[in-house]
């Protein structure tokens, strides 16, 4: 997953790109970059791990310009170098030309392999320099031309913020996979992954990008354009269930105030008598806030978390049991002593921190572990940019929720149905989301998709 | 304040305190040190920031040894240079001599300007520095008996733990003022500030340190003396409150179990018709769950935390109002849209960083804002360890409940009162706690501290 | 300037590249990188600044493989960032190429824009990206092939060399402008800009590659081709006059000989009484001895050399005169004071620094100052890989001898003749060299260049 | 050894002492530090490495003031962390005091074991504190009465400069062991080991500061006090033998033109039929340019050195012949193929460098090699601050020249004799040196050498 920012026509553009990103720091932190334009210039700083590590202000006062993009990156496979750093800048026929992504092109491989068979040459092994490479190839004149004829050749998610000279340009898949929102600072524009940028920044939400959309943002103000070919719209779940953050606003919907229902739906589906309601800090606290509220079980925050996890831990050769959940959360012994536990977390990928979260439970002394989980079996892998394990990885496409449970070593373990994932869904009938991840239904690049699955 | 941890007789006793260390991290950031010892000698490795920072595999690699000794630093004034740094070493007619200290001896600079009226010099600007130079300077023969014969001219709070080339000694004052506590891994023995650092290592907890106790491990294991002259109890009660985590078992008991005491307590004494509870994170998340249990008002995580804070933050120029609270924690401002909110805090310091919380919790739409601390006013400044401001900065010294209300910008007000506070005592009556803070009755030093808060 | 190495079927072929790049550091002090090939893997570390300082033990771990090639660089214009350190490595149709250059390609700027008119993007502004645009397009099969298709497109200056998954491939371009030479160390080869790098790392010098050749280093061992289309041979004179080290053997002479030969000529052609020779450290000590021999005047070493130069100097706010050269050398004054000096350099470029060091000489006292220059005037910049300044700033366009001579303050100037330049050529009749920095010949991309020089 | 400045009433005196530093840089290497006072605080910045490592710009801007003193040291021992870094700055009863050192206290050890007998401890493992603790049990009121009281206690050499929030003292041993000069730069004055460190920053040289003189800088200007007990003069030899920077004034004379004497005797004491005469570079010049103008045989730089050596170096596995030497200095072979060459370096210690340095050369075709040194044999270590082995580990204390000759591997072996190297004493009869090194005769503290001899 991937967080981008874009501000436009304010002063200190990299300070302010660099808080956005730093809100955004919970879609990515592998690799952050920022480029502004100033005078002509494009200028770049990137680097691997924290914002708050990589800039200082020594390193802002270098990014000149009223103009800024930003990235911050989390990258599944080890291919987590500095080369794949973005913002990605290239050099063509009109100049300057950098990008930031969010979101995964499914037909990335078959466009590349094309371009190589014409002698074309890659500096990186991201689907987005394909981009790149189509829009300079394109014959169209100006940059929103080619952006119209290119686009329509990709398959799958992107959230786009480009940065030229002269110009910012953002642009969000006609699907609508992955949220873009647009926000107002003085006379300055704002593009942002999520409200919560916004907010830390002080500017205005205005609202979010449609499917499809183009907005340029240049010398004369902003301009919307829309790609041929609407597409059904498929929002993705996952961003509710987990990824953004609680207090943005994520598809026009607050997502502290979705992820509450989910627990809510989570207890009338699937009540146990039980002491208290205690989630995995911290995505799973609104739900089991839901939850609690729901039920009547009191809530109680029995995992405490740690706040000072660094990028790496060295772990003593006397290797200490289930290290990489206890260097992040510790129980409270005393409450949990002889109790009945209901743990509540967004969902269960390969199933092995479950199972040590639960051991760990019973070691502080619950008699019983109840897991509930506020999400349908995750079965299927992700193509529209969240970095999930291959199918056979995936607890859920191998085993049965019995299976799961035993192997977590649960009590009970229930999940939210289909149907209740989708509580919120009454209000705004007509409203569509992509939820291959719990149904294998992927709405772009099937053919791709299924090829890729069976490897 | 500060954290310690001391390791005995555990091999890879260097990678064993750093865990330690990173369990304590909450209680100092500033700078964090590890002395270990081996074949006759002490190695040593200090850094200022975070324990996850300092300390590499490498840095690790290069301190041998099965016995080892380890800080955390939050420095009050200015004076965070890594020349303060701790482990402490000296080199003195008995060899080499370490030490880590948390606490703060009232009549430090007196001992200090009578050593230096006889020539002594110091390096550091630590009231530690004194201890050592009392340790060197009797007349007594072993460590343990120099411990005994000084120690009683020490005013204030001191846990240590003191490394030599072969002996680990750990020393709690008389009146128990900080935490300190026993654990057991394998053969070996670890002391610590927390429980919640035995919990990371796997040890065993057995006991606090008792008041007074000197607790020495060496070759033949474990033995303890006690210190002359009793003195009346006096633990820390600003640790249940906001220092210790939540997950520590302190002074015998469960702080969550106590924090979430003193917030029932708060909805009996200082009920009023809301919304919603919403605890200012993370401190004040245990006290908002038993405010909500009590009121049976619902308990929301209206504001969500930053997980990614680092050491320093670049704000921008164009002043973003209460940025350094917003960098820390940001509304769900569908939640709180014209919603009656109570906000639970541990304590009011300075009532700077109260007011911008409630005004962005304003901000984000909310009808009515009441506040509740769940401890009495914070009056007096502490000399014993924990690093508050002067008298007149303290905002309960200088204006009534009313006027911080004010101040603040709340619709209410109120503190949890100094009955409420010991709700727990009634299970172990005659046992004592230092509340300083908010009766001005100093259990130690009153003469000299008098004169410092004259000052 | 740069410097390149190749190591082909060596164990630790990253730290022979290491110590190769180290032994050419005097080629290139901005950026340094090594790519290694291990088990159809490419492996890079690239970074600024010195060769010792980039690479760590560390470091050279994590560049596994007995195949690695290496670059060091210094760059002409204010373009030294990251971005444009070499090896630099793309993905193509053939898999991964990586490729050092050495050199400067006249008609770059011409290839890169036919390519983004094509709708190519580039990510660097080197003109060796563009080399790799032409491998990358050439309809040939086999690298080699592509090469022999490709190279004869480039006017100017090239030593490559290549690293693939499985093959080194070196190559020297048709006029033999730069030194390129082949060693060899047990089963493996190496190549190397200058034999002091084989001198290092204990290999063999078996022979300089010749103008054209292209050298293959597979799992079969070595096999080399010729490129079609011999040219005249035009080997930098400016190697000899400056840029090669002393101890190394370049276009199958040994430097130091040929410098002091410099020296001996200049000393018959331009006698004048004086008390002692001494030379600008260190590039002018051959010549100033070669000059102290045939004159018969005695040698000292009159200027001491500080040999802790760091990247960056801080100057004080209330300048210190002539502070550059001050930094680096310093005057022996009990040696000058009262004596007729004749300072011997290998050139003039723009005339301040010899400005600065004549005014430090005779600040220490010199009563004569008579400055003897080991080549020709300097007069017009190079094209073909060293960075020169534009001819406007190069003082030997701009001025006669005479009025050189009152600039730099000196009380005599003479420079090496073009005829005696070319003392050793007696030998070896028929070989012929670039000496277009001092006659404007330029025996490639005349048409370019004089388009650039007029600029 | 070490390096010592002072900068006293100077704008942006840091910068100033940094600059002095920089070309003390050859007196150690190990550390560096500066402290500054400003408005009655002292500023520290200490750390590893070389002084242009150290200190940037912005940290130079982190120690105002217009007083400076500073430190760079070489540490003998594996005693080398940053605890033992210099200036050493201490708090007792009269305020702060910090402190640079060069030279060495042969009676430290006891001083140190009385004051830890009274109770004193120590923080570091230098001499140089005892100084200090002296300083601060003295009875006396002001620090020059202090001073006066307690140097004649100690035993050894000492250049020191203290600096206090208000003033600056510098101090030279009664005996004048080490170097000490006096600079003046518009109204302020400088301190500094070596007069190159005065012209970098452009002060005027004054003159040596005497033996036992103490010089104090404050608002009235600069006075002169003189220790009691005059004491006959004990410079040492070794400074013109090999410390001192050849452009320096040292002991009133120019080491250049001192070395280049050693030379010419040496080639009257020991002339050899040979080709050439080339130095070990860059030490090995100025002897080898007398060799070779009294010989009559040519001078030639036939070994190079590289000037990018850092700190550490990575060796490979497969070990290259002696890597250590060649990391730093290579022949030019062509110049010494069959030829007889003579090799001049200052002094043998233990023999191994020579060594690995004539295999170098007979590798590079050298017919014979004939090893001339321009001092006597080295026998005796150094208690005078100079960091030389053991006896046992000294070659000339084990072996006669023959053995060293054939240990080495030399064709020939020849040193300096102990009249010719005062070939300069007649001009200045009645000065006296100390030669211990060579002659075993210790000036002070004969006593505590004799003992720390036998061990």
């Amino acid at each position: 997953m991937c967080g981008i920012i874009g501000i436009f026509n304010q002063p200190e553009a990299a300070t302010l790109a660099y808080l956005g990103l730093y809100a955004l720091q919970h879609r990515g932190q592998e690799t952050g970059g920022i480029v502004t334009s100033h005078e002509g210039q494009l200028h770049t700083f990137n680097g691997m791990g924290y914002v708050a590590d990589i800039f200082s202000g020594d390193v802002l006062s270098r990014l000149p310009g009223n103009n800024a993009i930003g990235h911050v990156r989390y990258s599944t496979s080890g291919d987590s170098n500095i080369r794949n750093c973005q913002p990605f800048t290239i050099n063509y026929s009109r100049g300057y030309l950098s990008v930031a992504h969010n979101g995964n092109i499914v037909n990335a491989a078959r466009l590349r392999a094309e371009f190589e068979a014409h002698g074309a040459i890659f500096q990186s092994t991201m689907d987005t320099e394909v981009i790149l490479h189509l829009l300079a190839a394109s014959k169209k004149d100006d940059l929103v031309d080619r952006l119209k004829d290119v686009l329509p050749q990709l398959k799958g998610a992107y959230c786009l913020v480009f940065l030229t000279e002269s110009r910012m340009i953002a642009v969000r898949d006609p699907h609508g996979f992955r949220p873009l929102v647009l926000g107002k600072k003085a006379d300055g524009y704002i593009i942002a992954s999520e409200t919560s940028a916004l907010d830390l920044i002080e500017a205005k939400y205005v609202r979010a990008l449609l499917p499809g959309e183009i907005v340029v943002f240049d010398q004369k103000g902003m301009s919307s354009y829309q790609l041929n070919g609407a597409k059904k719209k498929a929002h993705c779940i996952f961003e509710y269930v987990y990824f953004a953050r609680p207090d943005s606003i994520v598809f026009d919907r607050n997502v502290y105030e979705i992820r509450k229902g989910f627990g809510r739906m989570l207890a009338k589906e699937h009540p146990i008598e039980a002491d208290m309601v205690v989630p995995v800090p911290d995505s799973g606290v609104p739900a089991a806030i839901g939850y609690s509220e729901e039920s009547g079980l009191p809530f109680q925050m029995g995992l405490v978390r740690n706040h000072y996890v660094g990028r790496t831990f060295i772990e003593p050769e006397q290797a200490i049991r289930h290290f990489g959940v206890k260097v992040k959360i510790n129980p409270v012994k005393d409450l949990m002593v002889g109790k009945r536990i209901i743990l509540i977390d967004d969902s269960i990928v390969r199933g092995t921190t479950s199972k040590k979260i639960i051991k760990m439970v019973r070691d502080a002394g619950a008699s019983e572990v109840h897991m509930r989980i506020s999400s349908p079996p995750t079965g299927w892998p992700c193509f529209y940019g969240i970095d999930t394990p291959t199918r056979k990885e995936l607890i859920a496409s191998q085993k049965s929720v019995k299976e799961i449970c035993e192997f977590i070593g649960a009590d009970s373990l229930s999940y939210l149905s289909q149907e209740s994932l989708y509580w919120f869904e009454k209000q705004k009938p007509g409203e569509w989301f992509c939820d291959a991840c719990f149904t294998g239904n992927y709405p772009e690049g099937d053919e791709e998709i299924q090829k890729a699955i069976q490897v």
